[in-house]
């Protein structure tokens, strides 16, 4: 892993730290172009604030790089998120045509991508990005582990 | 399949109509509340006019629904969908614990309940909907097919 690529995952880290103090699942999400390396959107699980299932990390950072470019696919960007992807925005990753995603922590449970229905590996998956798993993913599962344990 | 849930799904065939005219992908949607029988939210498609990839009729239904109820939850809820929701709907349909899934026509191709990865029926999926295919399905498939044909 490059330092450029720490870098974008550390930032995602940071917006995760930011969700965590909401009291939100801690999951941080940056999308970069993939040329330029500039910072297109950063998000944070917002689920219980916004009241709105749908407001994963990724979700939202996709909705506002959308808006940013003024287009519904981001075919040159890469999407550096803390947790493996949920089916939901997995789906939602193909949709957009990002380029690349890197994620940290594996998500057994809830996961989409390399667990759960794998949407993204289904034959039905009209593109999928580049794949890496498990970029920054210790301090990612720490954070999530150290949330759900002060909840119990 | 009861008058009443016919015409909710007319309703949505509607809301679909009403897409094509704008040149989207004619898919509506609308959201239940299961006792009292009073429609909570009517959506369609709007990827193509907002820009953004998730804007599919179920996610903004579902959106606009937690938004009236101020929840993100409607467990005592019910979907009334034109098409066969693609993985990104189907997990947020299990996010939101809604309690019934009416679809009319099938995707083979884009589809994630009965097809692709069956996001519902995945053993990691925590909350699965009643599910009802196929309601509505004759009007529903020809207005998509009707859609594709005038833009080949």
């Amino acid at each position: 892993m490059s330092g450029h690529k720490n870098k974008y995952m550390e930032l995602a880290l940071k917006e995760a730290e930011k969700a965590a103090l909401r009291g939100e699942v801690p999951v941080g999400a940056v999308i970069v172009a993939g040329d330029s390396g500039a910072v297109i959107a950063v998000a944070s699980n917002r689920v219980m604030e916004d009241r709105d299932p749908s407001a994963h990390a990724e979700l939202l950072a996709i909705r506002a790089a959308c808006a940013a470019l003024g287009s519904e696919r981001l075919p040159g960007c890469d999407l550096y998120v803390t947790l493996e992807p949920c089916p939901m925005c997995a789906q939602l990753i193909s949709f957009a045509r990002l380029r690349r995603l890197y994620f940290a922590a594996d998500d057994p449970k809830g996961g989409g991508v390399e667990n759960g229905p794998r949407v993204l590996h289904a034959s039905s998956c009209h593109h999928q990005p580049e794949i890496y798993g498990g970029i920054g993913a210790r301090p990612a599962a720490q954070m999530l582990k150290k949330f759900f344990q002060a909840r119990r």
